[in-house]
Formats: C-alpha cells, sequence, structure tokens
C-alpha cells in the first residue's frame, strides 16, 4: 500500500489517515511522539497500536476472571460481564434503562429484579420485603454474578411514556406564535455566481465571498476551514456556478462551514434540547416557519448513576466523564431518531441546535470537567459556551449543525433557569416577580427588568420521585390527585394514563401531605396522630405508614405506601424551598406582600394543585392569582432561542445581569430552613388561609 | 473492551476513539454512514475497514503484477516496485531526490543513472551520448523494470548543497534590524489567577478570561476549542492558578488555543518559509528577539515532477495534489528538523510561521485545488488564506502553531511577490520603482506608495537551469560567473564551492551568452557565427555548440556544452521579461526613462552581472545606479511578516491594492516578445550603451 516514511525500503499497509503518512510494524510499535504520537485522541495509528495492547491486556485480564451472561427480559438483551459484578453494572453496560436513584449505594431500594434462573448473590437488605425475597426479587446494585443468570425487570421498575408538561399539541401550537422573525444561527444560502473571466480573475474563494456580501453577509468577520477551501473549485464549477453556502453566525465572527454544488435550497430543521436530570424533551422544528413537527421525550439514561447532580458527579469522578456524556447522548440521539421518524425528514437537514439545561448536565454532555461544582465555592468550569458544531459532541445530525447552549449565571443556576427567563419573560417588565422551577434542585429568580436575583436551594429530588418509597416521575401509573375522606380516611385518586396506579408523583404527594394534614392523621410536624389499628394505617420495619393503595387494586400487587420517612423528606424539600424565597426577598429587603406575580414551573404533570402547595408550606399564602404554572420552561425558553437571535442574545445578557446568592454557608437559611420543617410551617402567622382551615 | 453500540449483547475490541462508541465485528463490516463513517477521513473504525479491503486489493493486485527491488547507490536505498514501473517511479515511491525537470516526458534528459546490476528497458533516446550508453547510463524515467535492479546516481545528477542567496550570516544579522516591534500572532500570556471564593465564584473560563483582558487582551473577540474547555478545570487548578494561556490573534477574531499550567513562561520560536518551485528555505527564528537562530535550503522534492508549475499541477491533476503536498511537506519538515538540530531547540517551542510562495505552490502543499491556475481565466481557488494551525497542514512543530500564509493578487502572482514588495519596500515610497522577480515565472511589480501595477511574463525555468542542456541550480560545481577571450574564445570561470565545474547556473549562462555575443561567437539572433573547425566549437547531433570546458576539466569527464537551443531558450526567456517590462511600463503611459529605480530578486547566487544581463537585453539600458539586486527577497519578508503584525496587515494591504495585467491574450505583449528575440533586442536604439560596444 506504500513506503514506510522512516524506512523508505519497506512496504507496508499501515497507513495514516490524518497525517498521511504510511509506517512499517516497527514505527507502529515505537512509541516516539515525533513519529505518530502528536494526534494521539484520533490517531488511528495510534489506535491500533493501542488495540495491540489492549489485546494483551484482555488476554491476561480473562485469565484472572471468569465471564458470565446475564440475559434480560422483557428487552430480551444479552451482557457478558465478569464475575463479581453487579446485575447494575451489567445493565449499565447493556444500555438497559433501570431506574437507581441512589447511584448503587443500596439506600433507595428502586432497582429491582427478579432473577429467573443462575446464582447472584444479593446482599441483605431491608429495602424488599420478605414477599418479594420469596418472589425472587433482588437489587441490581447490590447482586453480584457468579454464573450465567436470567433476570426479569418487574412492572415497577420497568420505565414507561414520560408524562412530560409542554409536550401537547395546544403547547406546541402556542410556541410558534411566541417569536416573530426566524433568524438561525446557522443559513444556507443560495447563490448563482458570475463565472470568472480574465477581467475578472478573482480567486475561487473572493468571489464567493462577494456574493456573500452581496447577500447581506457580513463577509469581514467569515472565517472558512481548511476543508471547504480544498474542495472550493470543483463545488463552485460541478454546477455551473450555483452553489449553496452555510455559514454560521458566531458572536464576534462567522465561519463558512460548508458550501455544496447546487443553489435548490435547503429546508432548514432545528431542534431545541432541554437536557434535564431527570428526563430529556426534544422538539423537531421546521426552521422555515417555527413550527413544532415532532416533541420527544424519554428518561436521562444518566439515571443509573443517581438521581442528582450531585451523584452524577460522583460517578463521572469514578468513571471518567465520558461514560455519563455517552448516557446522556445515548437519550439525546434517541429522542432525536424518533422525532425524525415521526415528522418522516431526514437527519442531514437538522442544522440549528439550542441546548438547555443545568450546568452539570451540560458539562457532563459536553465532557468538561463538572467536579468543582460539587466542592465549595461551587466553581463550573466554563459558564458561557462558545456555537459548538454538533458532529464534534457526538449529535447525529448533520455534523457542522451549529449547536447553542444556553448560558448560566452559576454552578447551581444553569441555563435551564435562563431558558426559564425568556419563556416566561418576566425579566422584561416591570412587575417584580418570584420565579421557582421546582426540579431535584429548586432555582429561584427574584426580579423584574431592572433587576434579577438568583440562589439555588438544593430542595433534593422528592419531588421528581427521589428519596420517596414508592416516589415515581410523571409517567404512566403514577398517582397525581389524591383527596382523602375526613371521616374514613379512604382517599380518592387518579392515575396519569388512567391504568392501575404503581407510586406517587409529585403533585401527588403535594395532595397527600396536604390531605393528610387536613384530615388530622398527621400533625403539623409531619408525624403520625393515628394509629395502626386503623386499616388504612400500617407499619413496615416499625415505621409508620399510610395505605394509599391496597395491593389489589395496584398493578404491582403490593400495597402503595406513604411512610412516615417519605413525609419527612417532603418537608425538608418544601422547607428548603420556603427557606430560599424568603432569604432572596430579604436580600433586597422585602417581603411576600410586595411580589406581584409568582410563577411555579417544572416538570409535575398536568395537575399541580397550588392551593395544596400553600396548605404544605411549599408557597407563600399570597393572592392566589398572582400564581402561574407553566409547566417545562426549558424546552420553552430553547425553542424561542432556537428559533431568534434576539433570545439567543437576550439569554447572554441576562445571564450576565442575575445576581447570585449563595445558600450553602448563609446562617439565616439555616434559621429559615429550620422554621420551615413544619406544616405548613412554624409560625402559622405566616399562613393565614391554612391557619383558618386546620 | 466495550459491549457494541448497536448491538449491546456483544463485546468487542474495536473502539471509535473520535466518537468514543464500540463496534462489532459486523457493524464495522458494514458501510453504514449512520454509524461509523461521518468522520471518514478521520475515523480509526473506517480506516480499520479500509485496510481490510486493502488487504484484498493487494492480494489480488499482486496475483497480477511481479515486484522487483531497485537499490538505489550511493543512498543505499532498497525499494519494491511493481514490474513495469519506471525508475524514476521507484526513486519517487523511496523519495529519492532525482531532477526530473520534464515530468518523466523524457525531454529534458536530466534524470541519469547507471544500470549497475539487473535488467531494465531504456526507450532509445537522444539525450545520452554513445559513451553514456556504453557506460550503462539510463534514463530514469525511459527505464522500465523487470528484474531485481541495482543503479548509481552519477556525480552529475546527484543534488549538491544550494548556494542560496540571504543564507549568509550578514543577511540575517541585517534582517533583524529590519523589524523594530516584535508582535507574533500566537503570543503565550502566563498568568497568575485569583483563586474562586463564595463571593468571586464565576466560572473558570470566565476567570481565565478576566486575566486575560487586564494583560491586554481582546476577550470580547476570543473563541475557544472543546478540548480547551474540557480540561480547563484541572490546567487552572494543577500549579495554584499560574497558567499559560496560547492566543492566536486572528484578523477578526481570535482563539485561545491551548492553556497550560505553570506560567513560568514560554520562549517561542518562529519559522520564515519561502516555498518555492525550485528550492525551499527555511529560517528558524528567536521570537523573543528576531534573531535568525538557524537558516536552511533545500531542494522542493516536487522536482521529481517537473521543473515549472504548470508541470507540478500537471502531475497533481494525474496523481492527486496530496502527493504534491507530502513532497513539499517532506523538504519543509526535513530542513525543519535540520534547523533545530542546528540551533539544538526543541520542536514544539516553533508556534508561529509565514509561509511563502507562488500560487501553486502554497495551493498544493495546503492540498487546495490548482487546476484552475493553469487554465484561462487563471483562476486560484484561494488567494487570501485563513490563519492556519501547523498540525491540521502537516508541519512537524507544535500542532497548534499560527501559520500565516502570504496572500496573492492573482493566479500567477503569489505570495512570494508580496513578500518581495514587503522586504524592499518599495511601495512605501514615493520613488517609481520597476521590480522583477526572477524565478520559474517572471513576476513584474511598478509602481509606488499610491499605485501598484503587476503582471506575470511566463519567463520559464532558463534561469533555473530548466531548458538548458548543461543547466543546473546554483549549487556546488556551477559555473557562476564567465569571462571569454576575443581572439581565443577560450573562457574564464569561476565555479560554486570552487570544485570542477559540472553545469552552468542562471548568472553563468546570462555571462556567457553576454561574453559570445560580444567577442562574435553569435550573432543578435543567437545563431553561431563560428564554425566547427574552431577548437571550442562542436556539433552535437548536428546542432552546433559552445565548447564551455572540456571532459577533463570537470567533474563528469564530459563536454560542457552551450547549444544554440539553450541559447534560443534564454532569448526567449529574456524576451519575455523585457516585452513584459514594456507592456506594463506601456500601461500607464511611461518608459524606461521614467523609473527612479530597478529592483531585481531570484535566486541566481551571488553573481548576477547587471551590466551583462543589460547586455543580452534582459534588463532596460537605464542608468546604472538605479539597479538594485536584493537576491530572495521572498524569505526576506515573510521573515518580517513572522516577526511583525504590521507587515501581515501590510501583506493583505498590498495584495488587495496591487492590479493585475495579464499578458496571456495581450497582443501588445506578443509584439513586444518577438521583438525582443534578439540580442539584445531588434531595435538597437533602445540599447545605445550596448550598440556602442557591438
Amino acid at each position: 500500500m506504500g513506503k514506510c516514511v522512516n524506512h523508505p525500503d519497506r512496504e507496508t499497509s499501515f497507513m495514516c489517515m490524518k497525517n498521511n503518512i504510511c509506517l512499517c510494524d516497527e514505527c507502529i510499535k515505537c512509541r516516539n511522539r515525533e513519529i505518530h504520537c502528536k494526534f494521539r485522541s484520533s490517531c488511528p495509528i495510534w489506535f491500533l497500536d493501542k488495540l495491540v495492547d489492549k489485546d494483551i491486556d484482555e488476554a491476561s485480564a480473562a485469565e484472572k476472571k471468569k465471564e458470565y451472561k446475564v440475559f434480560f427480559q422483557p428487552d430480551n438483551k444479552e451482557i457478558i460481564i465478569s464475575e463479581g459484578a453487579t446485575l447494575l453494572d451489567a445493565a449499565v453496560a447493556g444500555d438497559i434503562p433501570l431506574n437507581a436513584s441512589c447511584n448503587g449505594k443500596g439506600s433507595c431500594g428502586k432497582c429491582k429484579l427478579i432473577l429467573e434462573s443462575g446464582t447472584g448473590k444479593c446482599a441483605e437488605t431491608p429495602l424488599l420485603t420478605q414477599k418479594e425475597k420469596e418472589n425472587q426479587y433482588v437489587l441490581a446494585c447490590q447482586t453480584t454474578v457468579h454464573s450465567d443468570i436470567a433476570v426479569r425487570i418487574p412492572e415497577e421498575t420497568l420505565e414507561k411514556k414520560l408524562k412530560i408538561v409542554g409536550m401537547g399539541k395546544e403547547v406546541t401550537d402556542r410556541m410558534q406564535g411566541l417569536v416573530k422573525e426566524i433568524s438561525p444561527m446557522l443559513e444556507n444560502i443560495s447563490l448563482e455566481l458570475t463565472p470568472p473571466t480574465l477581467d475578472d480573475a478573482i480567486s475561487d474563494l473572493d468571489r464567493l465571498l462577494r456574493d456573500l456580501a452581496k447577500s447581506g453577509c457580513d463577509t469581514s468577520r467569515l472565517s472558512i476551514g481548511l476543508k471547504v477551501m480544498r474542495e472550493l473549485a470543483a463545488t463552485l464549477r460541478n454546477e455551473n456556478w450555483k452553489v449553496t453556502a452555510t455559514v454560521i453566525k458566531k458572536r464576534n465572527s462567522s465561519e463558512i462551514v460548508s458550501v455544496i454544488s447546487g443553489n435548490n435550497g435547503i429546508n432548514s430543521l432545528g431542534l431545541a434540547i432541554d437536557v434535564g436530570t431527570t428526563s430529556i424533551v426534544v422538539y423537531l422544528v421546521d426552521m422555515a416557519d417555527g413550527r413544532v413537527m415532532a416533541a420527544t421525550s424519554g428518561h436521562n439514561r444518566q439515571a443509573a448513576c443517581g438521581d442528582d447532580v450531585i451523584n452524577r458527579i460522583v460517578c463521572a469522578e469514578k468513571d471518567g466523564v465520558k461514560k455519563l456524556s455517552r448516557m446522556a447522548l445515548a437519550t439525546i440521539n434517541g429522542l432525536i431518531n424518533e422525532a425524525i421518524a415521526s415528522a418522516d425528514v431526514e437527519r442531514g437537514r437538522i442544522d440549528n441546535i439550542v441546548l438547555s439545561g443545568n450546568m452539570t448536565m451540560i458539562h457532563l454532555l459536553l465532557q468538561i470537567e463538572p467536579r468543582n461544582i460539587r466542592r465549595e465555592p461551587y466553581i463550573p468550569s466554563v459558564s458561557a459556551f462558545p456555537i459548538l458544531k454538533a458532529g464534534h459532541i457526538g449529535l447525529k445530525v448533520n455534523p457542522v449543525a451549529a449547536v447553542f447552549v444556553m448560558p448560566g449565571p452559576a454552578g447551581y443556576v444553569g441555563g435551564d433557569i435562563v431558558s426559564g427567563l425568556i419563556y416566561t419573560g418576566f425579566h422584561r417588565e416591570g412587575a417584580i416577580t418570584l420565579f421557582i422551577d421546582l426540579g431535584t434542585n429548586g432555582e429561584i429568580v427574584l426580579g423584574n427588568n431592572e433587576w434579577l436575583m438568583t440562589a439555588s436551594c438544593s430542595a433534593g429530588p422528592a419531588f421528581e420521585g427521589g428519596g420517596i418509597r414508592w416516589g415515581m416521575r410523571a409517567e404512566d401509573g403514577a398517582i397525581e390527585k389524591i383527596t382523602i375522606d375526613s371521616e374514613t380516611f379512604t382517599p380518592t385518586y387518579s392515575v396519569v394514563g388512567d391504568t392501575l396506579p404503581r407510586g406517587i408523583c409529585g403533585s401527588g404527594m403535594i395532595d397527600l401531605l396536604s390531605e393528610m394534614l387536613l384530615t388530622g392523621i398527621i400533625r403539623p410536624n409531619g408525624k403520625f396522630d393515628i394509629d395502626d389499628t386503623h386499616p388504612r394505617i400500617t407499619k413496615d420495619s416499625d415505621e409508620p405508614a399510610y395505605i394509599l393503595a391496597f395491593a389489589d387494586e395496584t398493578s404491582v400487587d403490593k400495597d402503595i405506601l406513604f411512610m412516615e420517612s417519605d413525609i419527612d423528606n417532603i418537608i425538608r424539600s418544601k422547607g428548603a424551598v420556603y427557606a430560599g424565597f424568603k432569604v432572596l426577598l430579604n436580600q433586597v429587603e422585602m417581603d411576600f406582600s410586595m411580589l406581584d406575580r409568582m410563577i411555579i414551573t417544572g416538570g409535575f404533570g398536568q395537575y399541580l394543585d397550588l392551593e395544596k402547595a400553600v396548605t404544605i408550606g411549599l408557597l407563600p399564602d399570597i393572592e392566589r392569582s398572582k400564581f402561574q404554572y407553566l409547566g417545562n420552561s426549558s424546552i420553552g425558553g430553547a425553542y424561542m432561542a432556537l428559533i431568534s437571535e434576539k433570545y439567543r442574545k437576550e439569554a447572554i445578557e441576562i445571564s450576565n445581569r442575575m445576581t447570585y446568592v449563595d445558600f450553602s454557608n448563609n446562617n439565616r437559611f439555616m434559621d429559615e430552613f429550620t422554621s420551615a420543617l413544619f406544616l405548613p410551617h412554624t409560625s402559622l402567622e405566616e399562613f393565614p388561609s391554612v391557619k383558618r382551615m386546620v
């Protein structure tokens, strides 16, 4: 195939595609940087070299450890894993979605599997009932593999279709009305150039730039890559000087990312992507008219590494940020596939993308080091991002597609919150607004068109089902709306998807807690006031619990319980949020009465009952007409920034002008938090309407 | 090693380093773009795939064609080549420098080899003498291989040390004085950042940008790559917030290309590179003080593909532009190696580079399509280049080194001419100057600080030895200075390197022609006036020739002849140049008398005799004090642009303001050319001083 660059007398079949050199066996095996290690990360020769090493490594590793097959049902997937690895390891390796809220610590009890055959050693755990143990239930993270094994993912652990607010047709239709003028980052500009003559003999590139300038492009700041220059002569002449140039407009300069022959026009598509810790939402958008052609959503596969951002960062420190990036990419690329299939469009037409997510999600996705976000003073590596190319970050669309990443003001207030502002728009108005995004974090923004304060209050994942025995996301089978009969304590509930229930989602928990307080099942301190002689009250491992649904009323054949510890978790979450409100208001010497509006966003499901949220002390007891619930605002803002440069500029501007207040070392926050660990609050005076009820 | 991304049940050892995915054998073999072909050019997986194919291709190819070894002396290199290939093919494959002026057409007779053993079929050629044939001389390009062969490169074909003007210590010392202020493209900025606190919790990148701004960097236009962002957190903290940021200043924006831990300062080195059609010159420069630390030069290995740019383009059309790029890169990287060895410095410190060359050389080096340069209306793909990175174009220095390419105004007036202006500086003065660069092309510039006209007059490679039987470059053994006794016709000459002669270089030819005219050996039409009864006159294949050196006075044991056809070639070259002068002057209604100065540059060797150049009509008969010979101005200008942003800006500005005049379809040029095909000219009135002599 060629001669070795160092030994021209040697024929070799190893050619480096990047440097266009051939190398013989000897040169490939050597580790001399001068020869082939300069481009290590993408060097095929080094790669070959490494393969050889790995083969040896693997062979010696194989001698040490036996490997077994793990067969997963109902996925029908067979994974090969070394002896002693856990079933959770096998699921992660095989990319089988499994809920593992606590990142394999064995504390959440959510990664249940049914062992159908084979030998797995399951550590002792209080999180499985006797009946479950009899039925061969094990926890995936606590069970090591010591033979070929077959497991089944039980009904209650299976992932179901998410119920995402902001996915309905009426919502996406409304979106289109929000943006008047369409101005994408990446534009396909069709041109018909004048062929050169002796009197007009400028270079091909200058000819192209001349016509781009005529079409309104600022060519004084245009850059161009080697690849485009190398192919330019042929591209311009292939279809008789008709071409389409693809230009990305960046903040300070622009780039011609590709030039293709022909000028028939390209119908661009865009993606708005909300990268949530729990779920990811993708809108596929027609860039010509802003129409949402498809909306898909799914669970972030990183869930196998824990429910919250801290667990994800810990996992990235242990296994490397690439693993977490791959998991998020697998989810996103899967959703993109669904979206393009449902709209029946070509992947390569997708050339504009906006990513919105919290700092940790964005760092992990882009493989940027996130470790300092979780350590005081909580520093992200990057908070404002340059425009990236889709191919560089692993999105399976047109590789030169322009990717705008929503900037964020701090390690715990990210681009998803900036998106929320863009969507709700209160920062453009004079009215003073308090904004809360209730996801795993609980980010708060206070302000108006003159000033913006922001903070994060570590609400925790309780409202998304994390840390709650029967907690789950707002997907099929989740109890989302509850009332309790004050006499019999019998609940009436509605279930997402109108099926038998298999757990409780965030809005359900708020309803339940409010009802239990008002009916006197629990006291304001969250402790049970009724003993377990009542048929609705039981004890589990000595802990009192309310039976929300009896086993025969469920799809999981088990009682769905609401434990005292669950109540405690929710009280801590709502306490953190309420304390956050008060401290932020206090920073500007305000109180709740001075608010003109309060906006609540987050993926609760459709039925967040604001009245009941006030009853438990999550929201302040203010005039109800001031409340506004706006669903998933992160995807809404991402959509608007995708469509219009105005909102991309606004996002950068907002991010820069928000003042971040850190609560982690704030004594006042700790005091307020302690005061809020009551239902609704230690100071009942703050909740006059609740006081009247209890 | 990992699970196949498409078949998670399959373990595989093939991992794509770029996309971080594993693929099983089946997926690797498939050609599905979605899976692994998006990044074809640099995709290791595709590469593996291709290897498999190539193995098969090679196996089947091997069945068809036998392969033989060709052993080259004195290089001691053994090359394996297929039956029927030529010895020139073998030399090119083995990167053995061989002079092949005519690109293997069999018309120049320069690629002589001595067949020491084996069977080579040499086509009949008049370019080998009977004696040469008896001594087993063959032409490499005309001899096909039909057995294992051993050949020796004879003395007269061996490449010797080039004698390059502008390489001496006094020249490089003078260079340093030319530039007052040093302002490199790429700067290493040492910083000590303030560690973050809760009160100063901006992101790592913002922290870096804040201090870069303080150090005078315009951060509003800074871009940054993913790789730098990914490593930033660790880089900043590794040496306690001491870092060195490497920033490339581009025209419209700047880029942080790397950030490393520690701020001890990096002593930058630079390269000024003159990529000539015939020879390449490299200056290694200390960017701290502008000192030239080493200067190296060598023959452009593309010479195996022909002497002039047209032959190079033809070769690129046949074999692909990558082949020609590799040849130039091999030469340049070899010269870089020599330079860093002689200065004893590290390759990685080289981070600023300026390339100067004609359009074709630059297109070939950068692998940009050059084919339209040789076709009317002579359009280069690119004439003004963005700042490139050394690693992207194959230069073996710091891969992020910034590369500035000298821009040029037209397909036949390139960056080397713009360099010439920068170096000579006449475009900054009011005096009207005529500038000629006498390389293979003969580019002319006329003007001053108000206007600049330029043209190329296709002088051809005669003055560089091309098309001249015993013509050679100004290297060891070249006769460079000649006088002829008017009685005996006996020549007196000096030889480059003070050795026995083996050919004639450009300045020697001008001397010789002038002397032959003045002594009456030839008539003004270039025909011999003396018959071959004179001992200094002979006939070769019926063509009269002057014997410049007898065989026993040479190092090649053959008479060094100056043929009538050689004279004809030189007359055509000088005629083209003189016609160019006249037509360009005529464009602005001027004549020679209105010139304030005439600058001649080019790699003639040290001894260009201006008086004799006037005698043969190459230069106009004007006041001699107006002449200035300035050697290799291309490297001089490249050096100045390397050191100072002022000259890089000036280069772009000059290139834009030069008016190019095309001679190819210019009737007046054809008339003037015809008139100039006499010694010195058909109109002797134009050369009064010559008229007095003859």
